[in-house]
């Protein structure tokens, strides 16, 4: 089905340029002209491939949660193929939540955008949430395989361990973006590890038993 | 000088009703026609007051930055009267932050949305840069005061020391305001402490010898 194919591929190469053109010059400035002009189309041909303007930003914010949910996959992936611990583990998965590089910081302005747009747009609203209930659940389901694996203490309540996670992983984002702002170095990885790391110890106080040998 | 005073005046209402509409409508919806309706006055007298929109975005900015500092402070006041600890302290300043009640919720709201516009705008983003840097330096100098007095030990490096709990306060005000946006009940200052306080044990780790009576 080829026609397909291309119809979801130009949707979301939109997308990509209105994504673009949001995180240089933001979103109030993001007209349908504007993006037309970006990707060398007509604006009838975006009005072809989105009904109106929520649904154009509804599929733009969809791609980017989508695609930083694919980078922590394959860091979680990676991670476990390595036998890391799931402290390891969820710490590397947090840095792709931190915008350390170019890709993450465009994605980290442009949800930024969107998510202040969602206090006003029950769509975007409804799809901001859900990209935090999904994190929510990842980060509380490492906790409770955490605690089986003997990492977390057994009297860890999964909740407010995952909700300071990542509240201290978010607010951490905004720092590093506000020094990329004031024309600051990034903020390193070894930086932002001195921020996590005692919050993650505040949560997995111990070891895990999973890749020790089979008693004698 | 009544007339100074009735300039003032006058800017500071003009500024709250753009904040009110701002918190009510989106920072897109906020033209100088639905200030000056709901404030009752004409376009021409919101430009009477402020030279462009930029000088009245930097004066709202400015003026919920200020009230917000001014709660702070009371805060603060109010617990070094009752000769509370650096932690204690600290723990019901950043309270202030968190959008738990409507006055609260509107800075926030508001914020953010000044917050998301200086990316785009150099003026908003020294605003927002300053604003950030005068709350990591009174979070850092009760890291220095709380070295001196025992509750903090004097290996702790206070600059990570006050960015991993400003990242978790602003993380977690970023929480509270998703409840809220999901209609879920606001988080109970009792929960926040749940969050914030394993955080603030992290860098507090002594006990303060302050009001310790002195030695035989």
């Amino acid at each position: 089905m080829p026609r397909i194919v291309d119809h979801d591929q130009r949707r979301r190469s939109i997308a990509r340029s209105f994504q673009d053109q949001v995180a240089e010059r933001g979103f109030g400035a993001t007209t349908y002209a504007v993006v037309a002009a970006a990707a060398g189309i007509s604006v009838g041909t975006i009005q072809h491939y989105f009904a109106n303007r929520d649904e154009l930003l509804r599929f733009a914010f969809d791609d980017l949660l989508r695609a930083q949910d694919e980078r922590v996959a394959a860091v979680v992936a990676a991670g476990e193929a390595d036998r890391q611990t799931i402290r390891e583990i969820i710490r590397s998965a947090l840095r792709e939540l931190l915008p350390l590089d170019e890709e993450r910081r465009r994605t980290y302005v442009v949800t930024q955008q969107l998510r202040t747009e969602a206090w006003h747009d029950t769509g975007l609203r409804d799809l901001a949430l859900a990209a935090d209930r999904h994190v929510h659940e990842a980060v509380r389901t490492a906790v409770v395989n955490g605690t089986a694996c003997g990492e977390v203490s057994p009297d860890a309540d999964p909740d407010p361990a995952a909700s300071r996670i990542l509240a201290t992983a978010n607010g951490l984002a905004h720092q590093v973006a506000a020094a990329h702002l004031a024309g600051r170095p990034l903020l390193a990885p070894a930086a932002s590890d001195l921020i996590l790391d005692p919050v993650l110890a505040t949560v997995f106080t111990g070891r895990c038993t999973r890749h020790d040998p089979p008693r004698p």
